[in-house]
């Protein structure tokens, strides 16, 4: 097998889990969080910058490297790791979510998707075959199955199509996929916010006994409540020896709920995202750099950080860089917003440790304003 | 005096300098260039990054500097060094060069020039007295004297009274500098085209024993030939005891010729905007790097050069994160166009301490597909 999860402890406090995926590009630590590199680069940031706020595994993005530059170009290039200079894990997803995501773009049968891209309305085709072929040639460390992730809200007819869909689907990933020796092949669950659903997709996806499984169909427009409940009920059917992965969640608090749920990988463009408009998120909340009331602010943008932003730079001139449009106030605040959730996730593994993630989570939600 | 200058070699073949400025935030060698960092950063780049491809000394515009964030705000953050993070030697120039070019947006006067910001239409005046103040709140080591740069081609009379104007400002200058202790203010030498024009600028301008010298008016359009023919009869008139800048100059052939001439510093934002646009300087020449040509080739955007971006990446990434609009791209290229130029200066540097600076012309041309 590709990888292999070794879980290390289970939080006595909240039962959270503290473990290891050894990968073929290294060893990482979890409960984690993905920084994503959707076009084999995390918007503004070199290799080595993620290495210094100790990234240890990244996301890119099946559908965005299909279409440009191609993913026969990236295995010419020796592999998505040697391209874009990368040598530490790297997961990339199928796909399936953004052509789903394409709306009147994409057409969906047993077979597969057929879409238009969204750079230049060319026509093409994804298939369960097709993405793993993608993938295969990408060579990331862990690969997403193809799914079919259904739209919240969704009526349990749908749902279930869709989730059965994506069984059959996982079935001919599998058959396709040419180097499982040295890529993880990952399933997805879906089953939408139907108890029974998830618990039929359980049964169906698990039973192929894959080195790692996926929570698809969350964080998709539902409130977070309703998120956490679908995890309470589904993370305890997951097997104890194999990494379980939340997709698209990355704010503070459902990072750190997710955990609590037995969640061990994370992923969400959000924080590079709001980092490149100008929002950081600090130890003490949400900064809005624009704000006029940073003009003449020469504190740090976190009075609690040590990262290479809040050690360098004031409020005021990173306020001036993003009125000024300059590259580097994107750069400086997707830094310390990276670096923010990759120290969130490392305290959260110190907390695992001293079983106490349930104080933590009260001490962190205070101080960042959140009300549990 | 704020700065001193120090005479280490003449080379023997060109009659080239080799030099050492001293100032308030450290030495400079020369010959040198300046990066340009308009807005109080270096588009693209970091402090720590210009360190490392060893940027001496940086420029910063004082009309946009005065317009966004304000000098007020920047002498309250302590001053230009402490607001970006630099802490070696800074040039300001004065915002007479930017005003002038607003074109229909500007007025000029004795007493000054009245214009509107390109930002958003509000009318300001820029007057010798407001420059200086401006740069004396910024606290640049070297700052320029607010002039008159006639345009080319422009008429004997029109280049006659700018340049009468140009000292009269001077004047004005100096009795508005309140810190010629550390910050040391440079005169400019008009005259257009023009060579006793050229000459009477050098007289009534060099009559003020000022810590160092720019020839203006020059890189306004005008054939390089015709450049460098005013320097050949500018330069031998300038005092040997003090630093030479020629302003607005940065192609490789233009910074060695300026260099033969007896030129000390140099400033341009064209490596840095051809940079983000995807043109790279390259040992053999330019390479423009969206060209279809560079679509599979996995060579270092310049074989010969020993870069971050060189050693990390490939023509074939960088192309595709500039056709993608990735804002990696655009540091990429940047930082070796920036590289390039400063170890350009550094072999001048080497060739000129070994009297064969003529000889590096030659071989330097030849690579880079110049003709002598
Ligand atoms: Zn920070
Ligand atoms: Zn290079």
């Amino acid at each position: 097998m590709a990888i292999k999860y070794e879980l290390i402890k289970v939080c006595k406090q909240s039962g959270a889990r503290l473990g290891k995926i050894h990968t073929p590009h290294g060893v990482i630590e979890t409960p984690i969080f993905m920084p994503v590199g959707t076009q084999a680069t995390v918007k503004a940031m070199t290799p080595e910058e993620l290495k210094k706020i100790e990234a240890q595994i990244i996301l890119s993005n099946t559908y965005h490297l299909y279409l440009r530059p191609g993913h026969k170009l990236v295995e010419k290039a020796g592999g998505l790791h040697k391209f874009m200079n990368w040598d530490k894990p790297i997961l990339t997803d199928s796909g399936g979510f953004q052509v789903f995501s394409l709306g009147d773009l994409r057409k969906i049968s047993e077979e597969g998707v057929e879409f238009r891209s969204h750079i230049d309305g060319s026509k093409h085709f994804l298939s369960p075959e097709k993405a793993i072929e993608i993938e295969n040639s990408l060579g990331a460390d862990i690969i997403m199955a193809f799914d079919e992730c259904a739209p919240y809200p969704a009526d349990r007819q749908y749902v279930k199509n869709s989730l059965e869909r994506t069984t059959r689907w996982l079935k001919r990933c599998i058959d396709a996929h040419k180097y499982p020796e040295r890529q993880a092949l990952f399933g997805i669950i879906q089953g939408g916010m139907y108890k029974d659903l998830r618990h039929q997709s359980l049964n169906e996806i698990l039973s192929f006994d894959l080195p790692g499984y996926a929570v698809g169909g969350l964080s998709v427009g539902e409130p977070k409540d309703l998120m956490y409940e679908v995890l309470e009920y589904t993370t305890p059917l997951m097997p104890k020896d194999k990494p379980r992965y939340l997709m698209g969640v990355g704010s503070p608090d459902c990072l750190i709920e997710g955990v609590i749920r037995g969640i061990d990988m994370f992923d969400c463009v959000h924080p590079t995202r709001i980092g490149r408009n100008g929002t950081a998120m600090t130890s003490i909340g949400r900064v809005v750099i624009k704000n006029a009331k940073y003009a003449e602010d020469f504190m740090p943008l976190d009075p609690n950080c040590d990262c290479y932003t809040c050690k360098s730079y004031s409020r005021a001139y990173i306020r001036h860089l993003f009125k000024a449009g300059e590259i580097l106030a994107s750069r400086l605040v997707t830094y310390h917003n990276l670096h923010f959730l990759l120290n969130l996730m490392k305290e959260i593994r110190q907390a695992i440790m001293e079983d106490r993630l349930l104080d933590y989570r009260r001490e962190f939600f205070q101080k960042y304003g959140y009300t549990l």
